[in-house]
């Protein structure tokens, strides 16, 4: 049975980037259907399993801004102000992101989605549609063919197509079939598992709540993020083989000695973590990139239909909703030239979304491998420093990256400069003997004279 | 919102092993009801993703025959003869399983399901419950708790209970908890992901839809499985990461420069094979074990809940539907007394499951290495030739898994004998010199003398 729609602005996809953008067009005055392929969450909660906790920054929040979500996002919400870094001997060292107490928020993936639905299905303009799976559209036709309940399909004659139907998207499938675009696709060799750590057995330092709590061991590491519950999420990264991995641990015996020599303050903290942690397959992780991420005036990839993210920088939300943010600025900006707008939302999206890209790789090594160096702390210190000095000309890759909107390709650069500053401090006498005070500030103000603003 | 519900006999996930058992314990007089997570096929079609084809052999059959099951399952399988060997060249050869012209069956796993299904829904002495979820059970209580829509709790005082839920079954989890059991959980170095070529695209030898196709490539492997409507499943086996591997392919045309040079006949089969491909991630493997199987005479594990196999030797299923049909033996032959015929079942395929899971671990080395190796087709003659002139004496181990119905732990002791002949045959000169004729017969009969029958 097939039935046929007429209608405006579609949008398919209801995660996050989905209802937001879908707000975001509703309050520009388009009439916006949205189709989701899940059952709706009202009549069937989603299973438990596969979702990292997701973080919001500054691009996160500057979007949220806008449709007015900021406020009631922010109740669910739970504030980061820095890294708390956990030894294999149980000793802990907390890292602030910034010295001007700035926060990154850690919210749960459903709860966020939720929540934003629920604002969908308030606003007048728009209607929402559950268990409608998007086929590979029509691009001649320029018809979208959706999969309904009891096998119907529903064609829709859509003005404008906005695809935000996550990393394995069926419209981007067929967006470069359509143009034969080039596609890339890195399955990281790191895949996860997640924990959950009851709130009794959070104790200590494990209990402190303002941080993201970090286990870093070089080729694996274990991040845990405090829930609004008063549980935590504890992540398990590891690669699928090799001497630590998760091939490797087989049986309850073997995963036990792993905990008690890498995290012994985690083992103590449940007792049914074991059990846990052989409930579910881990999760694979992917980075995506393509080109195009349109089709003339008609349709445009949003999020991870766009571009997929590895978690380790936290960015993969944030950027999502910087991509709802751009394009409306485009579209505000264009004067009715869809095409105009479109071309230009490409532009500044695939550049700067392929950078954060490979900072989100990279990240992972700052993440489990530096952060157990000594003389990392040292660039750190160098860095934060550097920052209070003169904040208009050095501001460190993570605050750049989560407590500003500076496009990520401007970041890279930035970045590029400061690390060169800092190799070259870091082989001072003065600084490898660990010194403070005065003079040290004057070998960082000289450098930093050397740096463009 | 909860309610109760008094039950005779519960069993847990209606896959294919969960129905079967279904079905043989109605047939055996036992009032049955079925409770599964998935909400009802009629409702919702699955979607489309991670299934291997199943494989259908002998001990899969015997158990089909007991609810008069095998000549509709019959109807939507595809019968394999033998293996096709894909060389990089183009050239390809047919192995037989064996010489009396036995089959494996192909499978899909929704039409396997669903076929069942029906038959479950028919059956008056069988009631089906979808969209429930069963949590850990109350071991102490002997109660299960079920997930059911929109939040409702449903608890099951259950006379009997059997866990057919799968790999990563809940059931399993509170039984080792409740015990302190012993689990062993493996994954596979090998993911995968399945490609599907059309009925048009299969020309030559690709066309033959008597065979299993193989691309044996060492660190990697390609299998073809011919399905009813004429097309083709292609699964990739590779592992994560490495140089040939999931992570190391990750544009289009570095992928289809590996196809070129490993399977070039494939490629020209399908334009869309390339796309298929990134269309969705790979999936993994895991084989796992765990004791206890069983709680006094409440609770019994069947299938994946209770022993998970990696593919490559297809008796998975196989090995579920055997534990249906030791299961109901033991409970025929113990006049009454429960908990003796769970310790017998236990017993029985505690020690036959871990075995096939070794078994098929091990295979992935004759399909995708030794396969492509000219002196392990000589051992495959001498192997067949031996079965010949004695078939009461040497059974191929592929044809005592897949056509007999011997217990696996039997079928490895000849096995290892086996072998033992074979090496020593291997190293006789007439053999090396792959000479034929009576003498290298009576070189075979001398050996099969000295094996036990």
């Amino acid at each position: 049975m097939t039935r046929t729609v007429a209608a405006q602005t579609v949008v398919v996809g209801a995660g996050p980037v989905g209802s937001l953008l879908a707000l975001l067009l509703a309050r520009r005055g388009h009439q916006v259907i949205v189709y989701e392929s899940r059952p709706d969450p009202r009549r069937l909660p989603a299973p438990p399993g596969r979702s990292i906790n997701l973080t919001l920054a500054e691009r996160g929040w500057h979007a949220l801004r806008a449709v007015d979500a900021d406020a009631a996002v922010h109740e669910i919400c739970v504030p980061l102000y820095g890294r708390m870094i956990h030894s294999p001997y149980g000793a802990c060292a907390f890292q602030p992101y910034t010295s001007r107490h700035d926060a990154i928020y850690s919210a749960s993936r459903t709860e966020l989605t939720d929540l934003l639905l629920e604002m969908v299905r308030a606003h007048p303009a728009v209607r929402i549609h559950f268990d409608h799976r998007c086929l590979e559209p029509d691009f001649a036709g320029r018809r979208l063919h959706l999969l309904g309940p009891g096998g119907v399909t529903t064609t829709v004659a859509a003005r404008h197509v906005f695809a935000a139907d996550g990393a394995w998207s069926t419209v981007r499938r067929g967006l470069l079939r359509a143009h034969g675009g080039s596609f890339f696709q890195r399955l990281s060799p790191m895949l996860y598992r997640e924990l959950r750590v009851p709130r009794s057995g959070l104790t200590g330092d494990l209990a402190r709540r303002e941080a993201l709590h970090l286990w870093p061991r070089g080729q694996c590491m274990l991040v845990g993020f405090p829930n609004l519950d008063g549980s935590a999420t504890v992540s398990v990264f590891m690669p699928l083989t090799g001497e630590e991995s998760f091939a490797a641990l087989t049986t309850p015996p073997e995963l036990t000695r792993f905990l008690l020599s890498e995290c012994p303050d985690l083992l103590a903290a449940s007792p049914a973590l074991v059990e846990d942690f052989f409930a579910r397959p881990p999760s694979l992780l992917v980075s995506s990139s393509c080109r195009p991420w349109i089709h003339e005036d008609w349709l445009a990839l949003v999020g991870d239909a766009a571009h997929a993210l590895v978690p380790f920088l936290g960015q993969g939300l944030n950027a999502g909703f910087e991509d709802c943010t751009v394009l409306l600025e485009c579209i505000e900006e264009s004067g009715g030239d869809w095409h105009a707008a479109l071309r230009r939302y490409e532009q500044d999206r695939t550049a700067n979304c392929e950078t954060v890209i490979q900072l989100a790789e990279q990240h992972y090594d700052e993440l489990a491998v530096r952060a157990r160096d000594p003389l990392f702390r040292v660039r750190k210190w160098l860095e934060d420093r550097a920052y209070r000095l003169d904040p208009d000309r050095f501001v460190p890759l993570y605050t750049m990256v989560a407590f500003s909107r500076r496009p990520y390709t401007e970041v890279r650069c930035r970045q590029a400069r400061q690390e060169e500053m800092l190799d070259r401090l870091m082989k001072h006498p003065a600084i490898r003997a660990r010194e403070v005070g005065g003079h040290v500030d004057a070998l960082i103000r000289d450098e930093l004279a050397q740096l463009a603003g």
